[in-house]
């Protein structure tokens, strides 16, 4: 057994998240205005990857989660090998991303991001993520990720689970 | 000048919008539970078309648009023959969705749905809509459309604007 880890969450930003993702969210001027200057559009903001050569493609699913309390112990990582996974939040809430840059193929020292309202996040394929954790609103989500046959998961349960703390 | 129309807008259910698209929203038992039973997964709802033989993939943009009021006058219907768009509320919100039949190259009479907390659209590829109102909410919705080159938008005013009522 191993000393307990403990990693405190940092606040989500483009430039933190940029190894495992893009972050979703309206900064500075929108790309385009549209509907007579009504609506602002910030536009293409995830790298999707479906395989299509792998038959893969792009849907929209609705994941409906349990709210989890901080701290938050970390015991599992996944990845989806042939695809990306967006999380788009449908309340102004906040939510825990913890990722993990791969270490010869299973996952190298997690880090955790508190997503904020108005934050969503896309995964690049085959990126190391815990699962999806609410910390308030409504825990309902737009997932964009891919749908097609094919073993998209792949899981890497923790020896050690690991505190993570807001 | 012909009389002037108001139409009144519906409660939106799937049944009442499947000649559009789609009503994304959860709805009795998910698909799937994951994340040792903390998530139902409510798997593929949206009718994807992004037509791929014009060079056309799915994209998320995020759109903020400004509140409007209801009665909503109606002067402005648009559709995208190159690929569907769906619309995720970032905020548990109600916004007014206004569709119409195609009739001959042009919108046929329109109908007008208000989606309640939770509940998003997919419009099929080439409807005929009205543009984005959100009634209450922070306005911000992930969309799921198209990206690519190709002219994506047609539009048509209406010469007699119609009155949405709640």
């Amino acid at each position: 057994m191993n000393q307990p880890i403990t990693i405190v969450a940092e606040p989500l930003t483009a430039e933190a998240f940029a190894p495992f993702g893009e972050v979703l969210q309206i900064a500075g001027a929108p790309d385009r205005i549209i509907n007579q200057g009504k609506c602002g559009r910030y536009h293409d903001l995830a790298g999707m990857d479906f395989t299509p050569e792998a038959g893969g493609r792009a849907g929209i699913s609705l994941f409906q989660a349990e709210l989890r309390p901080m701290p938050y112990l970390l015991d599992l990582l996944e990845r989806h090998p042939l695809g990306s996974q967006a999380f788009i939040p449908m309340s102004p809430s906040r939510f825990l991303v913890t990722v993990a840059e791969d270490d010869g193929g299973k996952p190298g020292h997690p880090r955790a991001f508190i997503a904020g309202p108005g934050q969503g996040v896309n995964l690049r394929r085959n990126v190391w993520h815990g699962v999806l954790c609410p910390l308030d609103g409504t825990g309902l989500y737009g997932v964009v990720d891919r749908i097609g046959e094919g073993d998209n998961l792949e899981e890497h349960w923790l020896e050690d689970p690991i505190t993570v703390t807001g």
